[in-house]
């Protein structure tokens, strides 16, 4: 079977050139640890940064500390967020990283009685007019300096910018071995996830369970309606229009969902004898493309909302109902803080905090869209005219492949529409794969994991 | 132990007033029968409404239909919508309730070579151009009717209004015993989340397992880093604050998640010696009476996005993070569709087309509010004003009560903040809570279940 569009990543790509292999310990030896969780800045931190200077000032009500170095030489901290943060046993717990100081007991006016530098200029000594004492680490606080560039730099690097890709793309494949075993592949999978919303992995065992073992090098698999796993078979009086040999129409799954899962794997253990294509295409391209070429289409697609249903009974009975633009993008007005700033959001697949009102989920799935539509009379004709120039600019924008057994086709199931052609059910031989889903949130907190640096230093 | 908040409910109270006992089967006995999962419209269909004329309008490009009543005595259909909708077996897949009809085959532009009424005027039977027929139920054709006021009939149903409620509240009560046995109570229990965000379930079996076997009721509890369920137990090395004797504020759990659990339960197994008395507010009402009384912290909260970071290791190790206003409310921009039409969304807690801007989902937790602060310096100040002020308003709102063995806390963890006073650590007798999740979209998915009128027709 051709497959010509695979791919072997040579270089580490996006990943970050400082790497700690190994997970982070679960729990910090001593209950004075403030652990370095910070990610990617551990090159700044292993520079420890010294204090060579502070002063609070009424004024303003922040302290301001000067730094041993010629570049961001100062930074200052406001008085009631050093209170906030403060990091004795009796205002923080270490073990969870959590605070235990009530918003009842703080006092958006609290100054200090005296602020000074230890002997090194390693921490930063307050003692507070309620008699409390406070002593932070130089590093810590360099870590959370205000300034405009600084807080860029920290929003810049917990996001990697999506990268569209249409007819022309070759999907990275990654060992199966390699992702079970070595860190640095598995980091690198998954950021190709973030970025292309696609990846292959290859040569898995062809049994069943094999989903879940690389969703537990993530986390664990999301459960939905249809299980933990689900089987994709060709089933008597099947719950679902994939357990048939019919051709599947691009689409994502479960857009009847408000809670969309988000990366799909689909491990193919027996493939058809004949026919059961697969195909893949980046809905985001499909979206930008269709913006430019036929903006009348886009506008309704990004606003008119189309229902979706699944009702049935399959892991557990179910009536699920979503509401929702085929093309989703949300924009929240914020006037307060910097638009730019907060374009800068964590979370591009939900909330997105997005000036530009860029897509974060595609809910397109003829499959299981309602045939009850609740849209004005004379919006169905041109709302069919808007599918179908998305649905015919997704077919021109499509990579096709056969799934070997021991493929795991690995994509963003919010943004990469997939699809099959039909193929003939047979008795012997049957094609056979097993899915499941695992959510952005636990993707993003692996790849924290693998990046962070983990740097104990008491407090 | 006092309890004077508790109440029963004495009537159905929003319960639909036609219901039928049981489960809607899983799967339906003849691959001809097109189920009528239509929530709360089971009044109408059992009218066995008739057609009594039916044409084709080429300039309109629909099909009109004249039915045998006087209210809304006609209805519209438009072609390529009867087309996309074709229920025969090589177009639909009626086990799950599943469109075959291809986008890429599917006209704009389709036309019937005919229409006509069977002899009864239940049906309507169309021959295509192409040489396809299609056969639509009268009642199926009556459902999806385009009339606004059956579009916004329709959508409404689907939704319940919220109730706020502040320091008189009485939390409605369940036996747990009902909940699991009866259909009504199971209903009402749950259309009291929806509306009020708080429910106790009462007299459950003081051992492990009770959240799991009441989330199976609804269909399963959500995994999370910190496990299926998790243990509030004060602990050594605790990965969470709720894991000591100490008070927590008032908050909502895991808001370092883009998606944040939708429903919480904590079941009480064993109840503190003294001290650990439970708090609960409604953090809509909260946020409500904030705008009024204090529209500039109101709109800090609305807009200035919080980072919230959990970082650790339970269940799975973890490094969470999420940043979003304290109060999160959406708009989409819809100029297509009337955004009247569009603000009845069915997801009220995510990507709500709420033209009003209501919020969906609070995100007040001060233990895991980050330490670093992605805000202009000059907003911070401000921002711990308007936390300590939201904070103020949600204490001066909050009903307090000590939890007894048995007792089950559910309550919508987007809207519903919740707290404890400290408690005495003890080696015996210790203060023992289990918790879980259920997600929304199934809590939705089960209140339809309930409710639907299991109306088997063939096609």
């Amino acid at each position: 079977m051709p497959f010509p569009r695979r791919r072997i990543r040579s270089a580490l790509g996006r990943a970050s050139d400082r790497r700690v292999e190994g997970e982070p310990e679960g729990r910090p030896r001593s209950s004075e640890v403030v652990r370095g969780f910070r990610f990617g800045t551990g090159r700044e931190r292993t520079r420890k940064v010294k204090a060579i200077e502070c002063r609070a000032s009424e004024r303003d009500g922040t302290v301001q500390i000067r730094w041993d170095r010629s570049e961001r030489s100062s930074a200052e901290f406001p008085f009631v967020w050093l209170r906030d943060n403060c990091l004795c046993p009796s205002c923080f717990v270490p073990s969870a990283q959590a605070r235990l100081v009530l918003m009842e007991s703080l006092d958006p006016d609290v100054r200090p009685r005296s602020v000074h530098l230890d002997g090194e200029g390693e921490r930063l000594e307050i003692a507070w007019e309620d008699g409390h004492r406070s002593s932070y680490p130089a590093w810590w606080l360099e870590e959370r300096d205000f300034a405009p560039e600084s807080r860029e730099a920290r929003l810049r690097e917990r996001t990697n910018d999506k990268e569209p890709w249409g007819r022309e793309a070759r999907v990275p494949a990654y060992g199966y071995a390699d992702v079970m075993e070595r860190d640095d592949v598995l980091e690198r999978w998954l950021l190709d996830l973030d970025t292309l919303g696609v990846a292959l992995v290859v040569d898995a065992p062809r049994r069943t369970g094999e989903c879940a073992a690389l969703a537990e090098r993530i986390a664990f698999l999301t459960r939905t309606n249809y299980g933990r796993e689900f089987t994709v078979r060709a089933k008597a009086d099947p719950s679902n229009a994939a357990y048939t040999g019919a051709k599947l129409g691009l689409h994502l799954d479960l857009p009847y969902m408000s809670h969309m899962p988000g990366v799909q794997f689909l491990h193919c253990i027996a493939a058809a004898e004949e026919g059961g294509k697969s195909q893949l295409c980046d809905g985001f391209y499909v979206a930008e493309t269709l913006k430019e070429r036929d903006p009348d289409s886009y506008r309704i697609l990004t606003e008119l909302p189309v229902d979706y249903l699944d009702v049935g009974s399959d892991h557990v009975p179910y009536h699920l109902v979503h509401r929702a633009p085929i093309i989703q993008s949300v924009s929240i007005p914020l006037s307060f803080s910097s638009r730019k700033e907060a374009a800068l959001s964590t979370s591009p697949h939900r909330d997105r905090l997005d000036e530009k009102g860029k897509p974060y989920r595609m809910n397109y799935n003829d499959q299981v869209r309602d045939s009850c539509f609740n849209v004005p009379l004379e919006s169905v004709k041109p709302l069919y005219v808007a599918l179908k120039a998305f649905n015919t600019l997704a077919y021109d924008n499509c990579i096709g492949f056969y799934l070997k057994p021991g493929d795991v086709m690995t994509f963003d199931n919010r943004r990469v529409l997939h699809g099959r052609e039909a193929y003939e059910v047979k008795k012997s031989g049957e094609r056979h794969l097993e899915g499941g889903y695992v959510d952005w949130d636990y993707i993003y907190s692996r790849i924290r994991l693998l990046r962070t640096i983990n740097f104990p230093l008491s407090s």
